[in-house]
């Protein structure tokens, strides 16, 4: 657990039940259930999401584009680093480093330039900041972003 | 404006006053004034960052990357598209796509894995994801995300 103690409001028990949200999320996606991914969002037009790469997309395309990203990797596991949450009142941010660690290949599919190409990504490191709400079934994402970690590249191989 | 009308609380006065210290940040960055920059934050430890590439980096940190990233950006200009504000109480969530035109060439600098280099980035198209928070003071940044969009690069160049 590397949980920082800072922010303005709330307690410990907060931020572990956000710490919490936040790995059924990466849990709900390592076993391919879509359903359970879907729940841990707020159910409103106004989540928004940034995969690594893309554009921010909104509301039902966020749904979306879990839905096409799900298939395509199948078998990843998930080490997170440096978990931090800040809470702001009924919102906390999140921030972590994400170790996605695929297995063999896959087709790139639908969301990638080049969706026929057939791709080997052994393992990704991601930056990565959730946004999370208060609500009475627990806390919810509302926005999610990642961006893929380049200061750690062995630029030698 | 292309401010969305989404989200669950809050009035049209709240995004749009969100979106104006958005575009105070950046042209405090446009002009240099690193002490404006430095105040659209809020004065808290629990404050992070990620820029491009790199690792979530909080509190003070975020203050000193921003020190050393502006002397790098002399001339900077920025064009925003599809500015999306969500209200969360006393929480926003900004969205948009930044596009960082820069002039010239400049020197890396001590924040990129090879700081005496030379670049020439002509532009660049970022997705940004910022959140503020309500003050009385007005909306400060809490937490700030910017990666590269990969998906408009023409790769028979």
């Amino acid at each position: 657990m590397t949980t920082r103690r800072t922010g303005s409001t709330g307690d410990e028990a907060d931020r572990e039940a956000v710490e919490r949200a936040h790995r059924d999320f990466y849990a709900a996606w390592e076993r391919g259930d879509l359903a359970a991914m879907a729940s841990a969002w707020l159910d409103d037009d106004g989540i928004s999401c940034v995969f690594p790469g893309s554009e921010p997309v909104h509301g039902a395309a966020v749904r979306g584009h879990w839905e096409q990203l799900l298939p395509l990797t199948q078998g990843i596991q998930f080490l997170f680093e440096q978990v931090t949450v800040t809470l702001r009142g009924d919102v906390a941010v999140l921030t972590c480093l994400e170790n996605a660690v695929t297995p063999g290949t896959f087709q790139l599919g639908p969301l990638a330039p080049f969706p026929d190409e057939v791709a080997h990504l052994p393992s990704a490191r991601l930056a990565v900041a959730s946004t999370f709400v208060r609500t009475p079934d627990g806390w919810r994402l509302c926005h999610h972003m990642a961006g893929p970690v380049l200061t750690h590249l062995d630029l030698e191989d």
